[in-house]
Order: structure tokens, then sequence, then C-alpha cells
């Protein structure tokens, strides 16, 4: 199972694929940040970020997309522009009939270290030993997507099956339709 | 001036076209809605407001398009939904080199009505009788759509000029590089 990992963020999107089942090792197949300028408009950047995406899903064609699950509870500041950005990685996948699945921080943090309140640290140690790195991934944008990866992976394999059923039965509709 | 306003939402998207300019009647080119099923994966509602925007563009092949601010401080419930929607908008306008402007709440109120405090009657009041139609646009998101497309064609016609400009250029260097 190859998945790409999407950390939203509209001046850093974190980004990294990893495959593997669920019971074994798993491998880092490709990891970094697609960065838009702070300076530019909102509109550009999306468009910069749909842009970077696409071409992550043309290099790896992984066969599902796990994004973070954003809440409104978060920085109010920045909030909205990780739902933006986390919606334009949602259309890249969905157009190309990819499921999308949504995990929250803390579930995220729960699969790869045990616990749903672990810090940036933890998370990218615990990544580090999972994929047999060198060193943790910076930023920890790029870390939060590979753990992504990683707990799309391990949660649910089932839910998975159904879901990749689901969006090819509704490939086959769009194409014969 | 033609401009089409965007009133972001999941499950109802308002968009209207206005033709214009400012200190001249106004003129209604379209307006309506496009709904996504509130059942529907995430990603699926992403994919059909973009379907639904480009027909819009396609169709009406506006100068500007006018999106509605969205604030973190709104409903917590649908707020994100509403960033998603509106990231979606402003993605296909962008990608098309047209100029995408954000108005708040408050300024397409005071706009149409001279009130930023004012409620759905008296803008769909307004957006009624400022493009002389024989009843208010409904839902509330369509006349929200008119209103948004209205205020940008009173706003800062200079500040659209330069957007323009500024847009145009980018198209070009983007053309010869």
């Amino acid at each position: 199972m190859r998945v790409l990992g999407v950390d939203p963020g509209l001046t850093r999107c974190g980004v990294g694929v990893v495959e593997g089942v669920a019971g074994r090792p798993l491998t880092m197949i490709g990891v970094g940040v697609v960065r838009t300028p702070a300076d530019a408009e909102l509109g550009h950047r999306l468009v910069a970020i749909e842009r970077g995406i696409e071409e992550w899903l043309d290099t790896h064609r992984p066969q599902f997309v796990a994004v973070e699950r954003v809440f409104s509870q978060h920085n109010v500041r920045t909030v909205m522009g990780t739902a933006q950005a986390s919606a334009v990685a949602m259309l890249c996948a969905s157009r190309r009939g990819i499921p999308v699945a949504l995990h929250t921080p803390s579930e995220v943090k729960a699969a790869v270290t045990g616990s749903g309140r672990a810090d940036k640290d933890q998370v990218g140690a615990m990544v580090t030993r999972l994929l047999r790195l060198d060193a943790p991934p910076k930023p920890a944008d790029a870390a939060d997507a590979l753990a992504l990866a990683i707990c799309h992976i391990w949660r649910a394999p089932a839910q998975n099956r159904l879901q990749q059923a689901v969006a090819a039965h509704r490939t086959l509709k769009g194409r014969t339709a």
C-alpha cells in the first residue's frame, strides 16, 4: 500500500510518501515540502499548492492520500489557510479517484508514538525509527506528513479496502455515464 | 465590468454574475447555487464545487471574481467547510488568471444597504432593487453572491484596474516563461 501523507499549510505544506502494510517494516518513498510565498495573493498560493500536489501524485502514484483533519479551535490566525490548503490537496486526490482519509493530529501522534499528546520531537524521532532514516526529516511539516502516511497504513486496513472499492466503482460509473 | 460573486459553502455555494460600472444601473447576468450532497465525501464535494464554478466561469467569462472573506470566529461547525469551498472558488479563478477579491460580510452589507449590520432580508431587498428584479433571489446564498458582485463593482475601481494589470502581466510572464 502506497500512501501520500499531506500536512496542509499555505506557507509549508508537508508531503511524504510511505509504502508498506501493517505489521511489516515500512519504506519511505519520498518526503518534501510544497512552499508558497507569504506575500503572494491567496489565489496564487492555492494554485502553487495545487501544482505541487499534482507533481507528487504524478511522480509517486499513491493509492491513498491521508490529510490532517483541521479543527477550527486551532490557532485562529492560521486555521483558515490550513483549511484552504487541505481543500486543494483533497480536491487533487478526489479528482483522480484516489480515496482521501482524514486523520486528526492526536490519532496520528497516538499511531506513531503511542500517545495522542506527544510533542513534535517525539513524532520526529518515531518517524525516523519506523522508516529507518539517518535523521528526523526537516522541517517538522515533512515529518508530520510521513507520520500521517504511517498512521493511515496502520489504521483500519479494512476501511481502506472498502474506500478503494467505492472509489473504483465511482470512477467506473463516471466513465460509463 | 463583469463580476462573479461567490458566497462559499459546501452544501450551498451561491453564485451570481453582475455587469456594470459604479454610478450606473447594474445588470444581473445570472444567479444560482452550486449544491453538493451533505452525505458525500468531502473530497467529492470539493470536486463537485470545482465543476460548478468552472461551468459558471465558462458560461459567463467574468473579469473579476469576488469571494466572501471567511472568518474563523463564525459558526465553528460550518466555518471549515466554508473555508474549503472558498479555496476551490479562488483556485478556479486564479488558475485562469482572473483576479480574485475578498470582501468581508460587513463590507458587502454596508455596500448594498448602507449598514454593515443589515440582516438577510435587507440585503435581499436591496439586491432586488439595485438589479431591478421582480423578487429577491432565493435562497439567501444566491442573493448574497449578487451582493458580493455589486460590492466589488462599487468598491475601489482603481484597485480593480491595478489587480487586472498585475494578473495580465503574470499571465504574460507564464506564457513566455
